[in-house]
């Protein structure tokens, strides 16, 4: 006997603040939302306090979909080198797909320009652990400069999906090319 | 003898457009446009046929202030390792004022999200040109991969601008020695 559980009115929300933000911008409307998600607009302010915290809490709950998509496993036996690699072979991977409009994290934070909104820190939380993740790994790799290479390749990722999402380039034959002359240079071969 | 001339109502309205969609994004309402301009709506679109193309309008408009902020002149007579680089001391600069958000040609069109836009397509020639410069300096300075080198000197600048205008890294100490890694593995030294 299967039970399907129906989601949530907040799952619901959530799930449509994730995919209206990611397609039309911060700047979507609660009216929309809350059609999108078949939840009235008094039951959207009884689970959230405003639209900044719905926005805020559907940028979080993506959190793990996005290291799962982005990050290796722990101690997944590859070399720091591999794994750094790994990242930029899922993001050249993702980018491929019609429907890529860049990271979701950055864009945020570009249409909301401000960082003391809810929404800008949870996405600024987000990718700090992204350039947590390339620091540690630089720094278990014997990279000359850790520091310096994790803000290099946490660069190289948000231009290359932002240019990518806005479609001035693809990424075939140019991001791996980046990464490993940079990880050369730091020493990781 | 001197004589003000007062800026038209086409001027207030780029220049208001300009400035709000910087500092606020394109989600800018027309009233709030017209309201900084000091112009009627009936004007405005006496004017502009639609709020989309009086920003296709604003963007062009900035398109030469741009090159001159970044750009060195023409025949310089600086190497063009010397010229690219200048970009970036440029970037750097400006990336210190308070008032930085990054490159507002990226940041419209990820805010747009539709490459169509008249708008976005503005964005994306002026980029280009970027790009072009990059391009052209590389092959004058015997880059081994010209159009590689152009493609990753287009994407430090939108990544580095992108990361300094959300606030998730400074530039110095980034930027250059990232443009110099890719300068010499290009065989730019």
């Amino acid at each position: 006997m299967t039970t399907v559980v129906k989601p949530s009115a907040r799952e619901r929300l959530l799930e449509a603040a994730a995919t209206l933000t990611y397609r039309d911008g911060v700047g979507i409307g609660v009216e929309a939302l809350c059609k999108a998600a078949g939840v009235s607009k008094r039951s959207m302010y009884q689970l959230f306090a405003s639209k900044d915290e719905l926005l805020a809490a559907s940028l979080g709950e993506r959190a793990s979909a996005f290291a799962a998509g982005f990050l290796p496993g722990a101690d997944d036996g590859r070399s720091p080198r591999e794994r750094i690699l790994h990242v930029f072979d899922q993001l050249e991977d993702q980018a491929g797909a019609p429907d890529f409009q860049g990271c979701r994290y950055l864009a945020a934070q570009i249409e909301l320009k401000d960082q003391s909104h809810p929404a800008s820190q949870v996405a600024h939380r987000v990718k700090e652990k992204l350039t947590a993740f390339f620091r540690a790994e630089a720094e278990r790799g014997g990279a000359r400069h850790p520091d310096l290479l994790a803000r290099q390749l946490s660069l190289v990722f948000d231009g290359a999906s932002a240019r990518a999402g806005i479609g001035a380039d693809k990424l075939t034959g140019l991001v791996m090319p980046t990464v490993t002359t940079l990880l050369e240079a730091a020493g990781m071969h």
